[in-house]
């Protein structure tokens, strides 16, 4: 593909921006909120359309105001909120706000699920609301339903991410070690339009784009909250890609995030030099099978425990209930989970959930497979629910590389 | 130089791990902590040496616990710490703790700069102790002296960050995508050893290593609290290495975060292709000037904010008061800050700060300035204070390349 013209218009639509507020100004009043006050990057990028270092003020009831702290010239290109104000420092904002609305907000929403202790005791402290609550449940059950222009946005994430893909497949060699290649194929995806920082909520969990597990580090669990967790550069770094290096014959899982404009698309794929061992192809083979018996099942209304459980079954009839998932005694017990502007965002297709699936949700699907200290088998693919059922975002092809 | 050893040993040394964990107690009984509990991955890796998903509760006056979730073959390999327990889930940390302590602690620290209101509500729910107490202050300024085994890793980072210097100075050309270059020395620096995964402590910081701002890409502010902010690749990521090409003629910022087994280096330098205006040049060298001013006062007993007011007025006197640090009305107000196993710690070299130098401080010092809609010019490097002054850890020449 041709790598993104650097001339392409990325600004957030307008219609896109009062959409969301006006959601999120209606799911506010169910819940008793007076207003909401949100800084987290993701969040404010979704509501205002900028990222800046900025504060978005939602009353419930009136029109929103950013406030931007730095750096306004960029923030009024960007941002599709009217009211837009500079400020030199965050003890400007209570002032500001009762000028603009009269009053603070006596029940007053914040993102409790990213914010620390010491942050949030300050801003409670300086914004002095009648009540402080959690609006992060709002915000993410917002978020999970993505707009026709979001889809379309993740489709052009996921004609990069194709794109990487395909060099993958030219590039991968006997010797380089897996740390190194992940440099090579990011470096093509930075060069097509990834834009290279990848977002996630948790800030204990780990996410980076070199997960790449060749042969016996795909048989290593570890930290993630994934199958398998691989070797790391080092203790301190101790998942995904190692200074091992590739050879010819092994399974070899490569797992990326592409990121174009703040959407994601969460992939993997396997790969192996000149071939791989029957029983590994095998795995992999049945890992497609689970992936393509899920997608089949995936339409609105379908409950995502369900879509796990089946996964869980169907790994079992294909005799693989031992590495379904990783090893036994430290199994995951989800098969997918929600992307969109964070690389791992609910709803997760998981043990016991109820959440029902529904338009316009866009998901990542990765049933694995953990051999341990063997090597690791799977897939992962994107798709977003349709009114009908479920189709695949992703444009690489549902296969295993042999190259 | 050579890539680092795939199989050099990165565990800790025991005797690391012991006067940490010494010193943590020395300074909970001074505050009146009964003990600590510690899971964000920096801390838990500097008092246990394994940075796995586990839970470390320290007593002021006992021996502490390691608590491992996932995963414990790991764990176990790595830790100096000596008793280690196995958990299933985290709602057996307090039967488990009380067990071994006979009761819960009565006052009990938690990192409450990075725990979002969330899970400390859930932690202090489970853990139940009588008070809840923030003890991040006490683990920062215990992590602000690095001892001269910490020293060593931080040289053995410049090493590797030197190389991929080198290696800029000889691929740098005219042409390639600042965000496509970026990926070029970064796969470089993978190979050597860099281990890829840049650890910083605030949720809302940026921190990336794809900082290179060539010629207009570097005269324009942003988000980050540092004099220029860069384009980034969308509104979504607004900061750092664009979709511009590099040109001849123009002054290219390029600022390098390397790790390796978890200590960073944070440094900076200017190129050009072929060469640049002699005004830019000439800024360069003022900033190399303010620098080595501010390097040849640190010694220990210096107060911070001295040597930050000694860059401002040398800037002045150099002529360079109105971009020094940032187009005029936002200017950061810091020239530096330590680096370890965050990329970003205290002390900060910040205007009014009175924290004192004291030797095994290693930090970044970074006097920078921003021609508005122009260009960047600055300098950065990492020192160590010594018992009489300051040393340089960089090995990267102090210097201009014009390549």
């Amino acid at each position: 593909m041709h790598p993104i013209d650097p001339a392409e218009d990325f600004k957030v639509p307008r219609a896109e921006i009062d959409r969301r507020i006006s959601n999120l100004q209606e799911a506010m009043q169910q819940h008793g909120m007076d207003a909401v006050f949100i800084l987290q990057r993701q969040d404010l990028f979704y509501f205002s359309g900028t990222a800046q270092n900025a504060f978005l003020y939602v009353p419930a009831a009136d029109a929103p105001t950013l406030f931007v702290k730095k750096y306004m010239p960029r923030a009024e290109m960007e941002a599709g909120i009217a009211r837009r104000i500079e400020i030199r420092s965050v003890r400007d904002l209570p002032g500001r706000i009762t000028d603009i609305y009269g009053a603070m907000a006596n029940v007053l929403g914040f993102e409790l699920d990213v914010m620390p202790v010491k942050e949030f005791r300050f801003y409670r402290d300086l914004l002095d609301p009648g009540d402080c609550v959690d609006a992060s449940f709002l915000i993410l059950d917002l978020r999970k339903i993505k707009s026709p222009w979001e889809i379309d946005r993740m489709k052009q994430t996921a004609r990069v991410s194709a794109a990487v893909f395909d060099y993958i497949r030219t590039a991968i060699r006997p010797g380089i070690s897996e740390i190194e290649f992940s440099g090579m194929y990011e470096t093509c995806a930075r060069k097509l339009g990834h834009g290279a920082g990848i977002r996630v909520r948790d800030y204990r969990s780990e996410v980076y784009n070199w997960h790449i597990l060749s042969g016996k580090s795909g048989g290593m669990a570890g930290l993630l909250d994934a199958p398998a967790s691989g070797p790391g550069t080092s203790p301190a770094f101790p998942c995904g890609a190692s200074r091992k290096l590739l050879a010819a014959g092994e399974p070899i899982m490569i797992d990326i995030s592409t990121v174009v404009n703040g959407y994601h698309t969460d992939e993997t794929r396997m790969f192996a030099i000149g071939g791989m061992p029957e029983a590994a192809c095998d795995a992999c083979r049945a890992a497609i099978d689970i992936h393509n018996a899920v997608l089949e099942a995936a339409r609105p209304g379908v409950a995502v425990g369900e879509l796990y459980e089946l996964s869980v079954s169907r790994a079992r009839q294909l005799g693989y209930a031992d590495p379904f998932l990783g090893p036994p005694g430290y199994k995951v017990t989800f098969i997918g989970h929600g992307v969109g502007l964070e690389l791992v965002e609910p709803p997760y297709i998981a043990k016991g959930r109820n959440d029902l699936l529904m338009p316009g949700m866009t998901m990542a699907l990765e049933p694995k497979m953990v051999f341990e200290n063997q090597y690791s088998a799977g897939i992962e693919s994107m798709f977003v629910v349709t009114e009908t059922g479920a189709e695949l975002i992703s444009e690489v092809p549902v296969d295993i590389f042999i190259c």
